[in-house]
């Protein structure tokens, strides 16, 4: 389950240990910044554009061309009088972080408020992105011996009460069917926030022997918490997302699958959504209401606030005893299964909005974008309009035929510029512009998304089929890699060791996040919160040698946690 | 939206031509039995099995072999003895079709009853038909223009009482949410019974001007509607269907779209589910409520009840009127959109399972099974043992790679002979035997489901992956051919041409459809109803020639309408 930002208090049970050379070797790279690096100054705040700092590629030239001056450059040029940035411009980033979150929301059409306070309308374009992550992510789960099925979203009232620690968590945000049919029912219904109890009440009737274990399904389905403060994408009163549930023989198979999943989390945020997360522990505090353990992925967006953006829960023996969900093991003793459940939502649309966007609008890793290459194609005379959407159309094909998610905007209401911009905002990691020369030559310009502006542009790439395929792939896994690293930089640069209370309380008064080594109480952690607005993120996996320290108490600390504000 | 069985009165509003020739072009042979064919007494009947008359094939032979009789074949025999039917035998299908439904579902673990009444689990066998549905239907949505996304569940309760047909049609079905966040709420909120209503809402705000049309959307949801006499997959409180709703400029679009997607829909059953629905228009008793016309597919089932597996609806301008869903057309004048709702839902699961099955249990059409091929390794020494899971495994490998849905069963708690029993049980299209001779011989047993016994055995073919491939990937062509061929002899031994009051008793009475020329009042049809228990399942598109009569009374008819019994 995802906890959407509410501490639901448990009791800790065991220990764990982490299995950090898995995760290592899942992971590209995906190493926090060398700890002693304390407050390095973003490059952004000195000014300076990664951008500016990145090397320029040799484009693929088109047979007999050298690198010329855009003929479509110029076209654009006197278009640019007609150019204005569609309807409803997006406020700066830098200006205001959430009016400009909802600008994009809005304005690329990925949501829309509902009816409903608090509930949202996932569009088209939202939505895709949305798919990419199932596409991905069901895959993975299949891989790894997970089903699919269906729960019923009603669940009896009774059942919520029988975890403790569950309806202590749950209870204030739970959505009530009292009518149905038109009668009043003798039992209200909950509108699942998530199915931990029903999925254990179903369990107990399939599970008798150790031979039907483990029993690993998934399910995606809409769940409803009746949030106060809603956020489109990041907090909704009905979100999507996917629920894994599992039983196990032994706890120690249960801890491994619940790592696995945060290992399956952790790849996916890195490879495919560009997002460098932070996989940890969460403290006690932090806890799955349910659960012994809670693992999460912490991910930075670009205020600085920390998303929490999937979580995978061991949950030991706590449902299987509360709905009596035992087996018979191979001595023939009747046991408790221990369980796991695990989960990320459409939530993470938000993640991605939040890390790779900037006053242009949205940029989207190209392995998660609906369209990957939008061709605006070029020309004034009506002379040449026919040719010039002819050579487009045939580079759309051809690129769809190599699998390239490709869009061909040929309307005719709107000039190049006005679609270059409105491209841009919706995030489409690169741009393919044909003009009459283009066509003569036999060649095309491509823009990046990610380089604005004439560094990104690169004139005379070759129309041949081969050679473009080619071009426009690499280019696109350059994109991804590029986002993964600026994310990285960014990042690495706003994450400060601390080492005391009070150089806490500096970096996160700073919109940074501290991390220092932590082994005070719960009181504590709730007295962090109070002071300063900042949580325990999580106790990442990645952990510094040597003897440490608690920044709070002074006391040996195992661990170094992290503390940031979050959404 | 599929209608589950209730009439929902409305007005009728504009006749239509049906786009026959477009329907023809989709589907291969889907006639009706000659009209004037009167009762031709089902093969079944008569105690003929279509399988005993099927002409038998000669397989593909391994190098070097002749037809023989199969070591495996012995071994079975041997284990005959330890055979038994897996627990929870199946009633037989001809002595209680109900009985016999629910033991499928429960022992071929489809589906599982949820905790509320009327609700139900699908179970991951179940759930990964649904997914084969999904599968198909949403490329064939998406390459006829159609984008996902997703709307909110709850629904405000006076956006329902918008459409006056519509409120009448679902308020006795209504889930109402009458208390959030433990506070009971201003307005209570419906959870979608279906979404036309917050669909309007929100189209409202989107759509301006002729150039925001076509506006053609679908989501994948769930639906709640509080159904009381409750069957798994046919009739369920909570069910997963998709909703496509579109918006269009004139009521010509509107008209062709809802023929579209019904087209889809008969070619999905056709096709894929190897069911010969026939699809035609609703009666205005019949007409969803809040639409104009209503299209849909109705399938035979084993027991020829009808089940209403599709349906398409042309919404006029009854929502848009209602919710002021407006565009400007392309003179400036202000125009209600012209709009479309059609749906499938996890009820097909359930026309599947009692269009095929037999006495054995399920019987999957393999373009839907889950499972496409099992392999059940046989051997009784353990010196062998090896070898033949060896070979086994390497099938298992080459069949995968070949795009082949395959599973090997190589647990050891059970005898060859109890797996064949409980993979057809589980509808299983193909089984492959290995033994230590098919070992030797580099040669493979298969079985067909559909053929039951020694008919649909077939020996020594080649183990050679090219050869077993072609060989099991024909077959399973033949089978999906087979099913719809033998569903579609069945249906047309089942369908009555009356002409007369009288008959069309009688050939409800048998329990067959009857099918004859209607002109008649809704009040006579309503009489047909409370005399016969059939209603008006449609007016089929395809329609006899020449003059008609009404078959109650005898007034000239236009079309011929067919009546049944139905879920």
């Amino acid at each position: 389950m995802i906890i959407i930002n509410h501490a639901r208090s448990t009791v800790e049970r065991v220990g764990s240990t982490v299995d950090l050379a898995t995760l290592n070797r899942l992971l590209a790279k995906p190493h926090l910044p060398p700890l002693g690096l304390h407050f390095a100054a973003s490059r952004r705040a000195l000014g300076i554009s990664w951008r500016q700092q990145r090397p320029f590629r040799l484009p693929l030239l088109a047979p007999g061309l050298s690198v010329r001056s855009s003929s479509t450059g110029t076209e654009i040029h006197v278009d640019n009088s007609k150019n204005r940035v569609p309807e409803g411009a997006i406020t700066p980033r830098s200006q205001d972080f959430n009016a400009w979150y909802l600008d994009i929301i809005a304005n690329a059409e990925l949501a829309d408020y509902g009816p409903v306070r608090g509930t949202m309308v996932i569009r088209p374009y939202g939505y895709a992105i949305w798919e990419a992550i199932q596409e991905y992510l069901n895959v993975k789960f299949k891989e790894t011996g997970h089903e699919n099925m269906y729960f019923p979203q009603f669940i009896p009232y009774s059942f919520i009460e029988k975890e403790a620690s569950h309806v202590e968590g749950f209870s204030p945000e739970l959505a009530l069917v009292t009518i149905g049919g038109g009668k009043e029912l003798e039992e209200k219904l909950v509108v699942r926030p998530t199915s931990e109890t029903i999925v254990n009440h179903m369990f107990t009737q399939w599970i008798h022997s150790h031979r039907d274990l483990p029993l690993m399904i998934n399910q995606w389905a809409n769940v409803t918490r009746w949030e106060m403060r809603t956020k489109p994408f990041v907090r909704t009163l009905e979100f999507l997302w996917q629920e894994g549930h599992t039983a196990h023989a032994s706890p120690e198979e249960a801890e491994k699958e619940a790592i696995q999943m945060i290992d399956i989390y952790t790849k996916f945020a890195y490879e495919q959504a560009a997002i460098p997360v932070i996989a940890g522990r969460k403290s006690k505090v932090e806890t799955f209401a349910g659960a012994d353990k809670t693992y999460t992925i912490e991910a930075m967006m670009g205020d600085r606030k920390a998303l929490q953006a999937g979580t995978s829960h061991n949950l030991g023996q706590n449902f299987s005893r509360a709905f009596g969900t035992q087996f018979t093991d191979e001595n023939g003793q009747r046991q408790h299964v221990w369980q796991t459940s695990w989960a990320i939502s459409t939530r993470f649309v938000g993640g991605i909005i939040m890390t790779h966007g900037d006053d242009g609008g949205l940029m989207l890793p190209p392995r998660l974008a609906p369209i990957q290459v939008v061709i605006v194609p070029i020309w004034k005379k009506e002379g040449v309009k026919a040719e010039v959407l002819n050579a487009a159309a045939s580079v759309e094909v051809n690129l769809r035929t190599a699998g390239i998610k490709v869009k061909l905007d040929d309307s005719e209401q709107r000039t190049p510029g006005w679609k270059f911009n409105f491209w841009e905002m919706k995030g489409v990691p690169l741009r393919i512009e044909i003009g009459p020369k283009d066509v003569a030559n036999q060649s095309v310009v491509i823009s990046r998304r990610d380089i604005p502006g004439k560094q990104g542009k690169v004139f005379g790439i070759s129309m041949e089929p081969s050679i473009l395929e080619a071009y426009v792939k690499d280019t696109l896994d350059e994109i991804q890699s590029s986002l993964l690293e600026q994310a990285k930089t960014f990042r690495d640069s706003n994450v400060v060791d601390v080492s005391s209370y009070n150089e806490l309380k500096e970096a996160i008064s700073q919109g940074k996040w501290a991390r220092g080594p932590w082994s005070a109480s719960d009181k504590d952690e709730l007295k962090v919160k109070e002071e300063t607005g900042a949580t325990i993120r999580c106790f990442p996996f990645e952990q510094p040698q040597g003897p440490k320290t608690c920044l709070m108490t002074g006391n040996a600390a195992e661990e170094v946690a992290i503390f940031a504000k979050s959404y």
